[in-house]
């Protein structure tokens, strides 16, 4: 991995970064046409893998609305949105990663995946087609492949449905696993030898999940051992080198109060803190277990003061993503820890209910985009 | 209950509140004394329940730090703690509650419970000691005794160490199951009859708690309809009087999102949604259940727009906590509904660490008085 230096042209030196369009049913190419008009700086040198037509699609919807809204603010438009409109952003075909880097600020550079669909063919928006899902997943099956490579830096993920992607065939519930299998394969191990965890980040507060999509009753199944101490050790690898030095890990108890001395619950002194103490005896900077209710609250980061800890490892789903999404879901960014790969999505679904209308805020996109540039490019020492 | 005219001397018009003193080893009364310090019209008509001579000693340790505070900080602090410290604020004893309102703001009444301690041989801070245990629990009987007899507009509570409480012969791990206790005596039911509810408050949010301190696996067991509905009933009925209408109410759920379905666990489907349906059957605002890691955020108030429900019904202990605590916990306000009397506390515990500093922050207490008072006089229709 080539490390950027810092006085040379970021174009030239960042390698370049997929985002896959997502369910073109849904708001993916939405929030990437509105991302590059928000933030050209942050989108230097990343490019769209998907089908063309469907981001022009996209484009022009947004380009629309932002003009209606331009018209009516007037040319002292506080946001600053009507302004962008009026730049003449275009959708540019490259033909392959190294391309992005030459497209000028006003492009969006897209690499076709798969057949290019007919204009006047595309998919309805709002509605579960296998179409779509085919269009979704195909894109991150080939940008999956090029950073496994080294081709691109890394993606980021715009949503994905999960029935149209089963509707067209591909044996995933999500973006994860699919991922997890393709980087099974490229490193010739079983799946089970890739284990993953889901990184939950806002400006405030990480969290690293033990368990994601499954019942309550089966996460308390799932703390285990095992379990804990190797979502430590993935948190611990995955974010030594975007700090420059070992993350200070807190880890939650799973009971109230992390369980009062063994009175409500024995977990965490069976299972969670020899985790944690087999995890320090690794060199691993983990503290806890800690009472959950109180330890988001210490690792918060202010403006006034950092956080207590970098991390916090949840036990459980709501656990972590309680306090993660507390304060506004529009800086949230999903990080999934554990690939050899970095991957990047906003914290937020395919929204059919607002595709095609141009309203898609692109907010969590862009901090998906920064945080992949981070992972992919990490502190110097 | 009388309603308090709105133009009517506040010290006329206001019942006394009784402020119990808590563990006097732990923080109570320093954070008693510096309530009277930095908000007199806040704690007019308040008056404490307790030991005098123990008030006393955390009086003065509080006016000997503020004084030092203010030699050092000089005229010009801008705390204004030291101009406050320079007041002559003293105890006054009262022999019945009425007579608090007749104090001048100089005067933190205090109401003697049990005999008078010898201020030579007082309790040790810091530890655990049947002798304060006792202080504690004997205030808490005679004010919650007080208030079902409505002598009090209600108590609001210091916190007291539950292994002191034991030592001291109280056969109750805290508060709230000592009131029940009482209040079941007074209404001549088992305790069983006398339903109650935690509930977390701060300026942002308010969570209602199905069950508290239990392991997270006896919690699972706990969602069950009867409990769900009586703890939407029990919300209904206590805020129903603070609002002045009907409080919208939001249900969380137990897995994550809901349980996707019944992908992830079925108690949404099978026991929490026809709880929900049973409570609006009833004329009870309730929706739900809701994804829990959004519905917090739903309903948080900010400056700039109040919060999609006026309450959350958490499943258990930390679903409601973490968000409740993530702003910080100087806010906080503990409440127990479902009790024929008013009671609040502050969100902390003795903080036998702090005690005997002066240092511990009086913010929740003084929160937990407002809170009381809003409890106690409701809105006007």
């Amino acid at each position: 991995m080539t490390m950027p230096s810092p006085s040379a042209d970021p174009r030239s030196s960042l390698r370049p970064l997929a985002l896959t369009l997502g369910d073109p049913a849904g708001i993916g190419g939405e929030i990437i046409a509105r991302a590059f008009l928000r933030d050209p700086p942050a989108t230097v040198g990343c490019f769209v893998a998907g089908d063309q037509a469907h981001l022009e699609r996209a484009l022009a919807v947004v380009l629309r609305r932002q003009g209606r809204r331009g018209a009516a603010a007037g040319p002292s438009d506080p946001s600053g949105v009507a302004g962008a409109g009026k730049r003449l952003l275009r959708v540019i075909p490259i033909g392959s990663p190294a391309e992005a880097a030459g497209v000028d600020p006003g492009g969006i550079p897209v690499l076709q995946v798969g057949p290019r669909h007919d204009p006047e063919r595309l998919v309805a928006w709002g509605q579960v087609q296998a179409a779509a899902g085919r269009i979704a997943g195909e894109a991150v099956v080939w940008a999956a492949r090029a950073a496994l490579r080294g081709d691109i830096a890394g993606l980021v993920t715009a949503p994905l449905h999960k029935k149209a992607l089963a509707a067209a065939g591909f044996p995933f519930p999500g973006h994860t696993e699919l991922l997890q299998a393709e980087a099974a394969a490229h490193l010739q191990r079983p799946v089970s030898g890739v284990p993953v965890r889901m990184m939950l980040a806002s400006d405030a507060l990480r969290t690293v999940l033990v368990s994601i999509h499954v019942s309550l009753r089966q996460a308390i199944e799932a703390v285990t051992f095992d379990n804990v101490l190797q979502t430590l050790r993935i948190t611990h690898q995955a974010l030594t080198p975007v700090l420059g030095r070992p993350p200070r890990l807190a880890v939650a108890g799973l009971n109230p109060h992390a369980g009062e001395g063994g009175l409500f619950g024995r977990e965490e002194i069976e299972i969670i803190a020899p985790a944690v103490h087999a995890a320090r005896s690794e060199g691993i900077d983990a503290d806890g277990p800690h009472p959950p209710d109180t330890v988001f609250m210490r690792a918060r980061a202010t403006r006034q003061r950092p956080g207590a800890f970098d991390a916090v490892i949840a036990m459980y789903h709501d656990q972590g993503l309680i306090p993660v999404k507390y304060l506004g879901l529009d800086r949230g960014v999903n990080v999934t820890l554990g690939l050899p790969l970095v991957r990047t999505s906003p914290d937020h679904g395919t929204a059919f209910d607002l595709a095609g209308t141009g309203r898609a805020d692109p907010a969590s996109l862009l901090a998906a985009i920064r945080a992949a540039r981070q992972l992919a490019a990490p502190a110097p020492h």
